[in-house]
C-alpha cells in the first residue's frame, strides 16, 4: 500500500532559482552585503592584525559549532559568518594588499556571477544550460580569436586557473605524444564499458580513451626554472616523468639553453613550457626564438600566459607577446589580470580540433543518439563533470567594458608598476631589482640579506599594515610587489614604501 | 628620468571589495536580480523552447559581438546578458526540472557564494585568505566527521565535484601503491628546483612529489559496472591502466563477482571503488560485505558518495550508508544533496595525515622559514593553486538550517520520490523501473522500445515542457526523475507524468 503523499516542509527554506527567487535573494543579499561593509571597517586596512594564530582563534569563536543540531536561521548565519569573513580577510581591493597575482574583483562581474548561483547551470550537458553553453562557445571563440588572430577556428576552454590550463596543456602534449607513459606488466582487462550503468552492455573493444597497448614512450617536458610550480605538479599528476629544467639566471629561459637541451631529445615527445608573466617577477620569455627552435626540433610548445596574457587586449602591450601565436596551447587567465572573481582561467589552442583527446562519453550524459539529434556533446570541454558557467561574468566584463577598457585597465597597472619602479630607485634606502616588465616590481631595503627581507613581511603581515609578496632571485630575497588594482594612486604607492622602511628600522 | 605617475582612470569601474564595494555592488546586483527575474517569467516553465539551435540563435543575436571594442557599461551588460542567461536556463528550481543530479540552490548559499566574489580570497596562502583558511578547517573537520565519526581526526578537501574527488581519490591510491607507473626508458633528468625562480639555485636531489626511481607496479582499479564515468577518466588521467569492470546486472556490485576478481590480484596495489548512489539508479552497493572483502585481500576502498553521502545528516536514513566508515576515502557533493551552488564537492580521508602525498613546495607560497614562523602551508590541501572558498557558503548553510534542518530537506525529496514511484505503479500507462533508493525514479510508458523513449525524452527538451534523464538498464533504456528540489508537491509530480503521457501518444 502506497505511503502518504510527503507532506510540505514548514518552513520550506527558499530557493535562489524560480520566478520567485529574486524575491527571496533580496533581503538575504542585502544582509550579506550589510556584513561585508561591516567586516571591511572593522577590519579597517588591508588584512587583520594579530597573524595566523589570532584569526583563526576569531573564527573558531565565532564559528562553533559549524554544524549545529539546529539551525540559526539564513539571517543570523549570513550576517555572523560573512561579517567574519571580511573582518579577517585580506581584500586585494586595498592598495596595500599587493602580494600575489590576487585580483581586486570588478562590482560587475560579482554581481553578474551571482546570476550564476542562482540559476546554477551546469556545463556537463545541454540540458542543464542552455543558454550558458551557446555564451560559453561564443565567448570562449572571441577570447582565443585574441591568442590565435589568424586562425579560422580558434577555441579555448574555461578552466579553474592557471595550474589548470597548464596541466590541460601538458595532457594534450601527452595524447599528441601517442600515448601517455609505458606501463608495467600487462594485466588482463575487461573493457571497460564506460556509457553503461547496471551492466546493459560490454562492449568487447571499449576502454578508457588514450589507453593504448604500446606507447611508443612518454612525453618529457623541457621547461626554465622561472616555469610555475604547476609544470612540476601536473606531470606527476599525469604519471610523465619530471620536467628537465633549464636554469634562468636572467629570469627568462635563454634561447641558447633551450637549442642544447632540444639538441638532446627525441623529436615530437617533447613539450617546451615558456612564461609570458613569471610569478616571481612578470618575466616573458622571448618567445619567437624559443618557438623558432620548436619548430626547428619539432617540439610542442606551450605558453603559460596566466599572467601576462591580457596584454593582448592593449594595442600598446601586445607586442610584448609576440610569438604567443606560435605555441599548440596558452594559458591565460581572467582572475589576474582580467579582475574577476576566481574561478577564471582558458586554455587556448589554435584549432578547435586540438581539444579533440578529450573526448569522452557517458551514457547520461552525451548518447550517441542524442548527439545524433542534435543536443551538443559538451564532455570534451572539461575533465569536470558538473562545472559552472564562469565564462557568464567574463562575458558581461567583456561586453560592460570592451576592448578598449579592459586595455586601459591593464594598462593602468603596468604603468603604475613603472611609477613604482620610479619610487624605488629615487629612495635613499631601498633597492630595485630590475624595470618591470608587466606589473610586479621587486625591491628591498638596500642590502638587506635574505632573513631580514622575509622578516619585514611577515612583519607588515602580522600588524595587519600591508600584503606584500616575497621572490628569490640570484641576486637573494626580494620584496614583491604585485600591482593589479587600478584604483591604485601614486600616493598609495608612497605609502606603502613608507610602511616597509617603517618595519625596517624597528 | 621617471615617467610621470600614470593617470586616475575615469570613470574607473568599481571594484567589489574594500569599503566601499557594497555601495557600488547594491545597484549592480539590483540589475542583476531584474534582470533574472524579467528572464524567469520570459521563460515560463523548466526550460526554453526550441531547442538547441534556437537557443543558440537567440544567444548569439543578443551578444553579439562578445568583445565589442567600446563597451556597453555595466548596467546594459547585465541587464541584457543575464535576462538572456536566465530566459534560456533550464532551471533546476522548476519541478519539472528533474533530470540530472542538479540542484537548486538555495537562496541563502546564493547570497553567500556573492560575498565570496566580492572579496575574492584564494586558498592557495594564508596571506590571500587568512579568515576563509581558518573557516575552511573547521568545516571541512566537521564535515569529515560526518563521514568518519568514530575517527580522531578525520578531514576533507574541497573540491569542484564528485569528479575531482574521484581523481584525487585515485591519486591517493596510486601514491599508497608506491609510485605512479612505471615509466619508460629512463633519460637523463635534470634536477626540478620547484621552489626557485630565475635559477637561484640548483638542489641536487629535489624531484616533484611522487617521482620514484624504481616503483613496483601501477595500481589497477576494480569497479563496477555502475560506477561513475569519472573512475575512467581519471584513470586516464593519472596515467593508470584502464579500470576493471565488473557487471552489475542488479544494479550495485555483487559481494561474489569482487572475491572472484580480488582473488587475482596483487594485494596492496588494487583499488576498489564502490558507489553509494549510483548515477543512474541512485542505488547503494553493499558496502560493509565490500569493505570485509578489501580488508581479507588488503586492497583499498574508496566510496563514491557524491550522491547518497549526505543522507549522513539524516538519523532515519543514514543507516543505508553503513560501511562509508570503513573507506579509505569518501567522495562527497553538496551541490547534489545539499543544495549549494556549484562547486561544493568534498573528499573526506579517516585521518589528515592521509593528504600528505599531495604535499607541495613553492617558494612564493608556502617557503619553509614562512612556515616555520607560522603561516600556514595550504598547498595540499587540493591540486589547485588559486582557489574560491567554496567552503563559505557551505558553512553558511551548515550554520542556518543545522545537522536536522539539511537532514528534513535530504528525507523530503526521498519522500516524494517514492511517492513518484507510487504514482508510476498506479498509472495504467507506465512502468516503474524499481523502487527508489534514494530519489531517482525510473519509469517509461509500458513496453516503449528505447527509441521510443529517447525520443519523448526529447521532445520534452524542444517543447520546454520538462527535463527527464535518461538511464539504460539490462531492460533496456528509461526515462530517468532525479527528485532534488525540496518545494516539489505531490500535485508537481502527477503533472510530470501527465507531461509524460502527452508526448507519448502524439
Amino acid at each position: 500500500m502506497p505511503a502518504p503523499p510527503p507532506a510540505r516542509l514548514t518552513p520550506a527554506p527558499p530557493l535562489a532559482g524560480g520566478t520567485q527567487g529574486t524575491h527571496a535573494l533580496r533581503p538575504l543579499v542585502d544582509i550579506a552585503l550589510n556584513a561585508l561593509a561591516r567586516g571591511a571597517t572593522a577590519r579597517g586596512g588591508p588584512l587583520p592584525t594579530g597573524g595566523p594564530h589570532a584569526v583563526a582563534a576569531r573564527i573558531r569563536a565565532t564559528a562553533t559549532p559549524v554544524l549545529p543540531e539546529d539551525g540559526t536561521g539564513a539571517d543570523e548565519a549570513l550576517h555572523t559568518l560573512l561579517q567574519a569573513l571580511a573582518e579577517g580577510a585580506a581584500d586585494p581591493a586595498d592598495p596595500r594588499c599587493a602580494a600575489h597575482l590576487h585580483s581586486p574583483p570588478l562590482a560587475l562581474a560579482a554581481a553578474a556571477d551571482l546570476a550564476v548561483s542562482a540559476l546554477n547551470p551546469s556545463l556537463d550537458s545541454w540540458d542543464q544550460s542552455p543558454s550558458a553553453t551557446a555564451l560559453e562557445a561564443l565567448t570562449t571563440r572571441a577570447l582565443a580569436a585574441l591568442a590565435y588572430p589568424d586562425r579560422p577556428a580558434p577555441d579555448a576552454l574555461v578552466t579553474t586557473g592557471g595550474t589548470e590550463s597548464n596541466q590541460l596543456a601538458l595532457l594534450l602534449a601527452r595524447e599528441a605524444a601517442h600515448g601517455p607513459v609505458a606501463h608495467g606488466p600487462a594485466a588482463p582487462v575487461t573493457a571497460a564499458p564506460v556509457t553503461a550503468d547496471e551492466g546493459a552492455t560490454l562492449p568487447a573493444a571499449r576502454t578508457a580513451p588514450g589507453h593504448r597497448a604500446a606507447p611508443p614512450g612518454p612525453l618529457r617536458v623541457l621547461c626554465g626554472a622561472n616555469a610555475h610550480h604547476s609544470i612540476h605538479r601536473s606531470a606527476w599528476l599525469l604519471g610523465l616523468p619530471a620536467p628537465e629544467v633549464l636554469p634562468t639566471p636572467s629570469g627568462v629561459l635563454h634561447p641558447d639553453d633551450l637549442r642544447a637541451a632540444l639538441a638532446r631529445r627525441h623529436p615530437g615527445r617533447t613539450l617546451v613550457v615558456a612564461t609570458a608573466g613569471t610569478t616571481d617577477a612578470g618575466r616573458i620569455d622571448p618567445l619567437p626564438a624559443l618557438a623558432d627552435l620548436c619548430d626547428a626540433h619539432g617540439a610542442r610548445l606551450h605558453v603559460d600566459a596566466a599572467y601576462g596574457g591580457p596584454l593582448l587586449f592593449s594595442d600598446t602591450l601586445k607586442p610584448a607577446l609576440t610569438g604567443l601565436e606560435r605555441a599548440h596551447t596558452v594559458a591565460l587567465d581572467l582572475h589576474k589580470l582580467g579582475w574577476q572573481p576566481v574561478a577564471a582561467g582558458l586554455l587556448a589552442v589554435p584549432d578547435a580540433a586540438d581539444l579533440r583527446p578529450l573526448a569522452h562519453r557517458a551514457d547520461y550524459l552525451n548518447p550517441a543518439d542524442d548527439t545524433e539529434a542534435g543536443l551538443p556533446d559538451l564532455l570534451h570541454r572539461s575533465l569536470r563533470t558538473t562545472r559552472r558557467p564562469d565564462i557568464v561574468k567574463i562575458a558581461v566584463t567583456l561586453r560592460a567594458l570592451g576592448r578598449r577598457g579592459i586595455a586601459a585597465l591593464v594598462e593602468h597597472v603596468c604603468a603604475s608598476a613603472q611609477h613604482l619602479a620610479d619610487l624605488v630607485e629615487a629612495h635613499p634606502a631601498l633597492e630595485l631589482h630590475s624595470r618591470p616588465t608587466i606589473s610586479t616590481v621587486l625591491f628591498r631595503p638596500i642590502g638587506a640579506d635574505p632573513h631580514t627581507t622575509a622578516r619585514i613581511r611577515r612583519r607588515l603581515l602580522h600588524t595587519g599594515h600591508a600584503v606584500l609578496g616575497r621572490a628569490t632571485t640570484p641576486q637573494g630575497l626580494w620584496l614583491k610587489a604585485t600591482l593589479l588594482n587600478p584604483h591604485t594612486r601614486p600616493d598609495d604607492l608612497r605609502h606603502l614604501l613608507t610602511l616597509v622602511e617603517g618595519h625596517t628600522t624597528r
